[in-house]
């Protein structure tokens, strides 16, 4: 048994750690756009990244380190994301690091990048910033600002695991999601802190299981980004660890960071489980949920609040998947819509349906009627401030 | 050598063939909703339809009837899909057949729908309706209205092809798309009709030839429809035959239809060629091409004219094939807008791809620098109007 207990603020909470920001004059507003996390001894990291061919440069840097080793630097930008510059952007990287470490102890220094793509860095203007930066700073909020860019609202979160012995340890996150997002892997830069004393092996194993029902489930436009970076990194500082309490933290976490992304992706005004049940098998599951929630037709019904179920039903027949519409059945929330016995929509039902449709987040269940697999897709409208923000992304 | 003569009108020109269309009542603006071709003697078909698994009940209708049949009379109407309607689909299909064949001599007869999913057909009223047609008509024009839906023009063309001996045969195609435009099968109904005295296994080779490289190569927004039907009918009324000839004329028609059916893309206001180049296999340099033109992200740079090329880049990065940042280089019609000895756009260079970008049709090319593998998808950008379009398409 254990308690999870959300706390006020985020990474605040996480002993062992020092993190700020700062605008560094790449964002026109004034706010931040430059950040960094430090710990006081090098820790524990984990990361997984973008599947994306064309990793970005601060990926590439990072992956050049090997499989295991300790940081206790991580530099934080947005409006640049250094990908698509070649080895020049990999030593863009270094030589900012070269100069920040006659200042500070950098130990395999990291850095993590979101913006525009194909442009090199401005080093010189990031190194005099970073100079600035008050690195004994504990400023959660001034971190996270520094690395959002079409975000409309800030995502951290943080909670204390408390143990039956009445032990706890701290774990926290911040995240910046919007646009892009993609079941293949959600495209986001992730920071989740940790005071556990957890040994690297867990964190490289529940890291990944937690990804799969969390940001791999999740779809704002189908694209996946060069940049996208999930890390999880921990001071060890509360001598305490106990598996399953921890593993149900980090589930917790990206889950409901995955779901902010859903809810924050661009010009999205609902948030639509689509729960695929009585599949083959889960993958096939999982093939029709993505499709459902990745389709151009259904975002815009569900945009419409439109109860289209036909379009959910090509959907699932243009997946992929095994299926007969003989067995299938498809609910708004409980809402049947279709099944063989009922296949037109009658007034009472279309006015309950439209009705689910209007709510900010609700479920579309389709039963397929075949065998136990099943799988939860997370996907959101599309209207007309996602055009409106893509269409001129850069200006 | 052969000559392609482009005609005027569209069906009129094949001999063999009657048809005509006019308005059941389905469509409240009283145009054309119910239509049909017919020929005086039962004639070659040959068909390739969706690839979704809930084919609507015309197809699993005409798949009754077996690998070889001939027919006389395709019954066409729009606005109701006949898709997940189960048995009773396909048995409003019988009545409908059986009651107009009171009327006329039906040999294998063909039903052709597109419209709303999950909607039994309103029988007498098509009944009632097509005891009122004209069966000697051959109006063209009367027949496409009655199958187009969210089409902003009609799709109609015509062709002879004079053979070197002076003889010819014609051939000529009536066409609805918009929406739901796949590269997996794109979502339309095309039917292509000839008098040329081809062997059915030659209409089966080359129909499924030509649809490589023009439906299968389109993309308005990804969806693949329940209806998607491609037929191709001979009356072999010339007794003219040439295979190249043919095979040139039916490559021309469906290019040209695969083409209007992406510039009539719902919304679209521009076509863009994706053209690959130097992948390792032809499939290869197809599964980019074909992410190019269904990415959200690179639909709406289109739109706003930006030549955010980093979109493209990151797309190709993230479909999958083989690729190296180091080989890769971007154009937009002739201007280079990425290789790794320019990675930043400069101002010029922006410039004049902002200008390609203005035009309605222009060609992205990436050169993929690893192999000889090529394909040329088509795909349009996504603006407000497809947004406004799908919001509510049934009301």
């Amino acid at each position: 048994m254990f308690n999870l207990i959300s706390l006020k603020n985020g990474l605040e909470n996480v002993s062992g750690f020092y993190f700020g920001g700062l605008n560094a004059g790449f964002k026109t507003n004034g706010d931040n756009d430059l950040g960094f996390i430090r710990s006081d001894e090098p820790v524990q990291v984990c990361a997984i990244f973008t599947s994306n061919k064309f990793k970005a440069a601060p990926i590439r840097h990072f992956l050049r380190y090997g499989n295991d080793f300790k940081t206790n630097f991580i530099l934080l930008n947005s409006k640049n994301a250094n990908a698509m510059t070649g080895k020049e952007g990999i030593n863009d990287i270094d030589d900012i690091f070269k100069e920040l470490s006659k200042k500070l102890n950098l130990i395999n220094p990291i850095m993590s990048s979101t913006g525009v793509i194909g442009y090199r860095l401005k080093k010189d203007k990031i190194i005099e910033a970073a100079n600035k930066f008050d690195f004994n700073s504990r400023n959660s909020d001034a971190t996270v600002r520094a690395i959002m860019t079409t975000d409309s609202f800030k995502k951290e979160i943080a909670f204390r695991v408390e143990l039956e012995d009445g032990k706890s340890f701290n774990i926290a996150c911040i995240c910046k999601g919007a646009g892009m997002i993609n079941p293949a892997f959600a495209t986001m830069l992730c920071f989740i802190l940790t005071d556990a004393d957890i040994p690297k092996s867990d964190m490289d194993e529940l890291l990944k299981a937690s990804v799969e029902e969390s940001f791999n489930a999740v779809s704002v436009d189908g694209d996946t980004s060069t940049n996208d970076t999930l890390m999880l990194l921990s001071s060890q500082k509360s001598g305490v660890y106990d598996k399953t309490a921890f593993k149900f933290a980090l589930e917790t976490i990206t889950k409901t960071m995955a779901l902010n992304l859903v809810k924050d992706g661009e010009g999205s005004t609902k948030v639509v489980a689509f729960e695929v049940n009585g599949a083959l098998s889960n993958e096939q599951a999982m093939k029709a949920a993505k499709a459902l929630s990745n389709s151009l037709l259904v975002k815009t019904a569900i945009f419409g609040e439109d109860p289209n179920w036909g379009r959910i039903a090509s959907t699932i027949g243009a997946s992929g998947i095994e299926c007969d519409d003989e067995k299938l059945s498809i609910y708004y929330d409980d809402v049947l819509v279709f099944d063989k016995d009922h296949p037109e929509l009658d007034e009472i039902s279309e006015e309950k349906a439209h009705k689910v449709m209007t709510k900010d987040s609700y479920k579309i269940r389709c039963e397929i009627g075949l065998g136990e697999g099943k799988f939860t897709a997370y996907g959101c409208d599309l209207g007309h401030t996602y055009v409106k923000i893509n269409a001129d992304y850069r200006s």
